[in-house]
């Protein structure tokens, strides 16, 4: 695609490098903030970058946070003696967006994956070994996707942490609320009925 | 959706003002940004804000350009005076790509639209009927899309250059090359019943 301005080029290269975002979409936003105010680019502009230049991490659960203890760890009412271990950010949201877990977190930023070449040290194993170490912690649950890699990932941090001497569960597998059972895999199908609950318990819920 | 940091939550906010990209797709590509090189983000932040700030369009047929005439307007060996007036910079493009056309462009910026408050002082047609009286204009092609709002826009521009002495033109509509008859629709497969052309001139195209 042949562009009449290096500029328009150049941004839409820029666009374009975004994750599922090709060469067409990219030129028609970048077009399209061209018909918008100056202000919008600039504010988009400045967001993008105030984001990746002043972002951090919560030193307890390495969560995003603009300070250095983020909010869930640094809310006294939250169980700090629950960890739910997740993969990144947009878990720790889907969670809390439940209202039903209260205690912490920790994001692995990943999962050990030796095809994408990420291997335990790039994830935040380390620290997460540490916590499990100081000894307040009671309970670990895996809430890792259940592929092979969220299933390796699980493994790999159980092997550390199984002498400590705490509980650890794995998130419930099974049908959706709503869903239909004759759509489900059977996979899912066959655990939500090894794993199924007491009647009693699942009332509760309603 | 609640998030961790202001950051974030303002980023994401910037990037779903884009069109076709909701919250979900923002937070993606987001903390997408987050994961690569600084340097990826301060060139794309650079490369929006330059297109923004910096972009110019051409004083004769207004494309999008770096100059202030654009490198078709100022090639001496395209044909001035055939003038094909289209909708965006992006129909230029797509123009450009068939490399068949060799006269100039002028681009309207939109076409006229109530419901969308878009009216004919909003696009460029003054300064194309400027360009039409200055008497080296032999043939408008109108190649804007086939809609409502294009044949009205059309139809004004048409009646303001009528009394020019010109020739007017609008681009083939028929069955694409390569679809087959039994998918088109009638208007389509009408038009390009009506609009045939002799044999002797398809044959030319092979």
């Amino acid at each position: 695609m042949e562009m009449s301005s290096k500029l328009l080029e150049k941004a839409v290269a820029e666009i374009s490098l975004l994750p599922g975002i090709g060469k067409r979409t990219a030129l028609r936003l970048a077009l399209h903030l061209l018909k918008q105010p100056l202000e919008q680019t600039q504010h988009l502009s400045n967001a993008l970058l105030r984001l990746r230049e002043d972002i951090r991490f919560c030193t307890i659960c390495h969560n995003i946070s603009d300070t250095e203890v983020c909010e869930i760890c640094s809310n006294a009412l939250r169980d700090a003696s629950v960890i739910c271990v997740v993969e990144d950010v947009r878990d720790v949201m889907a969670i809390e967006n439940t209202g039903l877990f209260k205690g912490l977190y920790h994001v692995l930023g990943g999962k050990i994956s030796p095809i994408d070449g990420v291997g335990p040290s790039q994830l935040t194993i380390v620290p997460l070994v540490e916590r499990v170490k100081q000894g307040n912690v009671k309970e670990l649950i895996f809430a890792l996707s259940s592929t092979m890699e969220g299933d390796t990932t699980n493994f790999y941090i159980y092997k550390q942490i199984k002498d400590y001497n705490i509980v650890t569960s794995a998130i419930a597998r099974g049908i959706g609320v709503g869903d239909e059972l004759e759509f489900a895999d059977e996979v899912t199908l066959g655990r939500s009925i090894m794993h199924r609950v007491p009647f009693e318990t699942s009332l509760r819920d309603i």
